[in-house]
């Protein structure tokens, strides 16, 4: 094919190439299964390097404007296209299984739209002016009436700040908090980045069997999953709960309950927040990314009175979180839509958790499926984890490793198996090519 | 009346004393219109000192709950106990004219939800999942088309970040650059906040009659607000334009444009963006704070390209904004309704400041009026202007003094008159109150 690229427009030869091919597929100049020059036949076209035209075509595979294919580079379809695209993206994978988010088909749309409705038609005249800081009365009155009943938190609406995600959340926490901040050994990096890029100095704290262990810890605030640790997945001991609790009343510590999933257990009653132990020492942090959807950006804190202040400083004049998403969510908190979605959502991932078991056989060591989105598949040797790793990116399945969640060395290895992602209709699929994959890992 | 108070559930006897009454408002046990017993009395029944009793009233008035009376303290209505709360809170102005804030009458609800469901309807089943930190790509695209056109930007929708308020953007920003960063003074103060939280220095960049000047300015960017310097209200003058971007390329340094109202403009054609002159210099921050509303926490910025990555990376993992409300301002751009509503918006702001200037008369000094939700009201002492600011609060009228705005010395006066705030049916009034406001202070 002859492909007409103006590359007057952008700098660069590469980003012209680049901006141009966009543009064409974009414009529809260039149709979705249409084959692309091969990268040796465009550069001599165009008249530059090879290596331009492969990083130019790499970028926008990257995108999701092309795949490669058996004949070259294809254009994809629109559809797919317009939804994954930036710097920050990859081609769109065959299998998810990214750890820790809820199967996106599963939010309860309907019933968003209807709470997105019904709370404009109650809302007062200025909803649509800078909202609350600290989070919209009605939904701190919403969680905290949620927050004691479901999990067990001394929730009181002056002390819930409503934040955009937990991210938000902890990053707020950092940097009020500061200096020697401790996090469990693994933990999620993304915590750890957020926390670090604070100035604030992660401590490692090593989990074992029991969770992690406050004995010598010497930090200002401790960072923990107690409802099912991130990414080993046990429940922290109560003896461990209670050590804690009395490291943060000996010292001046502030202890940080991340209960990301806390609402989605399986086998036995749900673990009741550590927070109900002493409000005063420990924050409680819970999100709607994993009960709803993580695109609402909808997290909440119930804080320790001396932190109320400090917080809302840093928030600044306004809150992050848009008032009308903050009302639809006090609506269906105070319906109880939210808990029969959780109810109905606890099934389906009991199910799916069941299933993946199931699969694996009984020879395979998979931990932290008592509740949550996510089992860590445990693997003998790094030299596994990094070849699963590898193959999977390969085969264009999205799946973690345990690795980067370890602050420090590598103690033992595994993936983390999000079985709560795939849409329901593809779940066998997902499995089958898991289990294809950890039989070549292993058998290799 | 003898009033049961449950202190036994709070720390603390004002504390205790707080909770039990906003308990019983909120309970129905206390209900509106009810009249609380006197401080002294109160005090004396539970035994604590008036000043206990007197703080705990003061706080609830705060908040919302109770409202002093010719006979005492008396319980509000609950509408706005339950929509105005928490420390940050005021009890509702009788008047307000905070600078800078639309109508939130004026939000087009029908619209936005119609948008909303659109978007639901037509979005990919994974749009509940994290979203593209860079923010969706259809409101990119459409933000692109809509910039260029309108606001003279050359965007590309690959270069377009969105944030969560021009707030979140400013951040981002000076977490990226760091080190000396250059503000109008007099500038918006919270801004200056924002950026001095990040750690980077503010070095004032005095404005004069044509706006802020580069000369022998030392810094690695400067903060502007070319279209509508805010607070003095003149656009910066075409020479400075071309001054700050001469400095950006000279020194490397980086002009940031808050384009904060660029669109509200009366009296003559808008002012292009300075962006359009060099977008490798220049970020474009745009909001729809002030052409919907505050409360969707909506913005954007238009990057260089070596600032994409940096700020992409200090976002981290997922955007802060959530996905749905992206795509349906998405929707509102692609089909036009956004611009028509901006249409709508213009002729009722500008009839609205011209009906301020008339009641204002010619023999008080007015500047900034040819744009905005924002009239600047010059008074000729700090005295005059200090006389206003309290003046206002003794009567409940939200209205700010130029004070605050200056990073150094104040070097002249008056009061930011927010004409865009007060809902239509109380324009007049709100004028009113405004007007004999002034003429206390005047004749003073």
């Amino acid at each position: 094919m002859d492909l007409l690229l103006d590359l007057s427009a952008a700098r660069g030869r590469r980003r012209g190439i680049e901006t141009a091919l966009r543009d064409a597929v974009r414009g529809g100049r260039l149709l979705p299964g249409a084959t692309l020059p091969s990268t040796r036949t465009l550069a001599a076209d165009l008249g530059v390097a090879r290596g331009t035209v492969v990083a130019a075509y790499a970028q926008l595979v990257g995108e999701g404007y092309l795949a490669p294919g058996p004949d070259g580079h294809v254009v994809r379809s629109r559809s797919v296209a317009t939804t994954r695209t930036g710097a920050s993206a990859v081609a769109a994978p065959l299998v998810d299984l990214h750890p820790g988010e809820p199967d996106p088909t599963s939010f309860p749309m309907a019933a968003w739209l209807a709470a997105l409705r019904r709370a404009a038609r109650d809302a007062p005249a200025d909803v649509f002016a800078y909202g609350d800081r600290q989070g919209a009365r009605q939904l701190r009155v919403a969680l905290a009436d949620y927050l004691g009943r479901a999990r067990g938190v001394v929730a009181d609406p002056d002390r819930i700040v409503v934040c955009s995600g937990a991210v938000e959340g902890l990053r707020l926490l950092a940097e009020v908090v500061g200096g020697r901040i401790a996090m469990e050994d693994p933990g999620l990096f993304v915590h750890r980045r957020v926390v670090t890029r604070t100035g604030a100095t992660v401590v490692p704290v090593p989990v074992d069997e029991l969770g992690a262990d406050p004995t010598g810890l010497d930090a200002r605030a401790a960072v923990l999953t107690p409802a099912h640790q991130f990414p080993l997945g046990m429940a922290l001991a109560p003896e461990r709960r209670l050590a804690f609790v009395e490291w943060a009343r000996r010292t001046g510590g502030l202890v940080v309950e991340d209960d990301y999933d806390g609402e989605l257990r399986y086998d036995r009653q749900p673990v009741g927040a550590v927070q109900g132990l002493d409000p005063e020492a420990v924050v409680y942090v819970g999100t709607a990314s994993k009960s709803l959807g993580p695109a609402l950006r909808l997290a909440w804190m119930v804080l320790p009175e001396h932190l109320l202040e400090p917080v809302l400083t840093r928030i600044g004049t306004s809150t992050t979180v848009p008032t009308l998403d903050q009302l639809a969510l006090a609506e269906l908190l105070a319906s109880h839509q939210y808990e029969r979605h959780l109810r109905r959502r606890r099934l389906a991932y009991r199910d799916r958790r069941d299933q993946l078991l199931a699969a694996l056989g009984p020879d395979v060591e998979v931990r932290g499926v008592a509740a949550g989105l996510c089992a860590l598949v445990v693997l003998p040797t790094a030299e596994h984890e990094d070849r699963a790793t590898a193959l999977a990116i390969e085969r264009r399945i999205r799946l973690f490793g345990l690795g980067p969640n370890w602050h420090g060395e590598r103690r033992f290895h595994g993936v983390l198996v999000g079985y709560g992602r795939p849409p329901a209709h593809d779940l066998r699929r997902s499995i089958e090519v898991l289990t294809e994959l950890l039989g070549d890992v292993l058998a290799g």
